[in-house]
This record gives C-alpha cells, structure tokens and sequence, in this order.
C-alpha cells in the first residue's frame, strides 16, 4: 500500500485529479509514504514543494494540504523535491528523487532528465517501474523549515475606487487590474 | 445542483479536500457552475484565480484544472475572483462576488469584508445562507485573458555541483538552495 491505496487505486485517484497518470504524481505518493514513515501519528502538518510540476498535485491528494487552506507551500525552484513537516516544531523530511539511485532504471532516469518537467503524457512503462522501484529511487534527510511558514498576513479589505470590487493586498487606490496590469481585456459585457 | 452536486455533496467534497466547509469554496463552487453555464460543451478550459484563499481549492476540486498539471493559474492580487476560459480561443467569462449584491445577506457581507481571507472556520449560517443566494451574489463579464496563460518553459535540466540535486531553473551553478537561499536547514541525517 502506498498512501494507503493499491497502485491501481493510486493511479485512479491521480488520473481523476491530474487527468493523466502522471510518473511525477506517483513518484510524490512514493515521497509522501516514505515522509510519513518519519512523522509521530497524529502530527498537523504543512507541506513545501520545490516545482510547480506535478508535486502539487501529488501533496493536496494524498496530504491535508492544499494550496486554498494554505498548508502547501509552493515555490518555484525547479527541484523534484518536497518537504512534509509538522506545522508545531516546524520538523520534518525533505524528500528527493536522488539521480544516483536511478542507475537500474534508465527509463525514469531519462523521463526525469529529459521531460520530467515538460512532458504531460504518461509512460506506461516508467509507470510500472516506479511502483516497482518503491522508495528505493528516493533519498531524504531531516529538517527544519525556517522561513516561508506563514502565508502574509493581509492588512484589511480596501474597495478599488475605479471598479468597486473589494482586495486586500496593498495595492494603492485602484486595484492591480485598474491599473493595466491585470491578465483579461473586457471581451463583451453579457 | 450545482456543479453537478446536491449541496450536501458539495460541502462533502470541500470538507474532505480542503478540511472543513468553507465559505469560499462553496462560493467558488457557484462561480464556476455560473461560469460553465457560459462555455461551448467540451471545450478545454483553462482558470485563473485572483486569491490564493479559497479560490484554488474550489477550481481543483470543480474543473480539471489544478496547479500541477498547469491549467490553473493562482494571481496573489487579494481580490475573490475568477476566470474560467477556453484554452484554444483564450476567451471566457471572469466571475466576482459583487459587494453592491450583498445587501439581502449581511452575514455573507460581514464574513467577506471582515474576513474572507483571514478566518478559517465555517460559519453554519453564512453557509446556509450563501447555499440559499445561489447565484445572486455574483457578476460576470465575458473577457479574453491576454497575459500570463502558459507556465514558462524549462531550459534543461541542470545538476547543482554542490548539493548534486537536479534542477530546472536558470539559476546558476549552484541552486538555489546551496546558495543559502532556501527555506530549510539540515536537523539531522536519517
């Protein structure tokens, strides 16, 4: 059992969410399973990822933490990497997927060099060696998180004065958007 | 039904993903059945969300779209709104919880001014409440999303020569960990 599911259930539950069985999301599900190992029962726990790619998926369906209840943390430093901490002592395991345990197997070492963060579509075979390697393919170490616990704190809710829609970042009388540096042009008001 | 879910399906699934029955996601979830309402059948919808609070648990959970696999984008503008567009024309409709409609629910208004992105609790009767508003809180314009849609591309992969973890992000020789930039120190070797 891995996360507390059979690999078909895994690759169910990651196929429903992600919409592809994605070698990433199996491998995080192999990280959180070993980080649990590591963790006294019971723990409230907060999570940081290292890529956008994948691992964000893979903690907010096998963990409590999401990016919404801001118990996952994600950082964009490229790195297949994850750490799974208890929230009181800030305490935890950093996990990787460690290169130079893949020599058995040059199909995940080449997914993982070649398009670990580019390619979206699943790999029947790197699939199967993943769940054959198990954690073996995995190192990690504890450690103390020490920054970037804590989302900001926001000051208050402000009203742009120009579209009338409350924020609560500081961002001056108008909004980011009534400034010209939203993402969206009005297309047709329906 | 709302996003295909009785309200009691749906405060079901937010409890089991996000951890309780927010506000905010249930709000989320009227916002995207509004939005789909909107959209040509089977097209491939992208999403923005305005917030980190909230917002990007709702699209997760209610659309394919989810931060690992790339089709939600999360904007930290502190506003609580959202944008659910079609990938290939890049046009859709952006859906905000209007202020000036809140006048019939002063607890949805007091919860949202006074603490829509700091308080974590449920409220039972601003959920009941907001359950009872349905769609007549929010507004929407059609809009067509001109920045920020595609997560940039990698350049390789690099191999830091110091920690030798693999890495994706132009960052040097040394990643961004190694240079003393991180967000954890070692506590012990396991």
């Amino acid at each position: 059992m891995i996360c507390g599911r059979t690999p078909e259930e895994l690759i169910r539950d990651i196929q429903n969410f992600h919409g592809f069985s994605a070698p990433g999301l199996l491998i995080g599900a192999f990280m959180i399973d070993l980080a649990y190992q590591h963790l006294e029962k019971n723990v409230d726990i907060c999570a940081v990822v290292e890529t956008l790619h994948g691992l964000p998926d893979a903690v907010q369906l096998f963990t409590p933490c999401t990016i919404g209840n801001g118990r996952l943390k994600i950082l964009d430093h490229g790195k297949f990497a994850m750490t799974i901490y208890d929230r009181s002592s800030s305490i935890g395991s950093r996990i990787w997927l460690d290169l130079s345990k893949t020599e058995s197997y040059p199909l995940i070492y080449r997914w993982f060099m070649a398009s670990a963060f580019q390619r979206r579509q699943s790999d029947e075979q790197v699939v199967r060696d993943i769940i054959t390697s198990g954690h073996t393919l995995l190192s990690f170490r504890s450690v103390k998180v020490t920054r970037g616990k804590n989302r900001k704190k926001n000051k208050g809710i402000f009203v742009c004065v120009k579209c009338r829609e409350p924020y609560c970042t500081a961002q001056g009388d108008l909004c980011i958007s009534c400034q010209g540096k939203g993402y969206y042009q009005p297309s047709q008001t329906i």
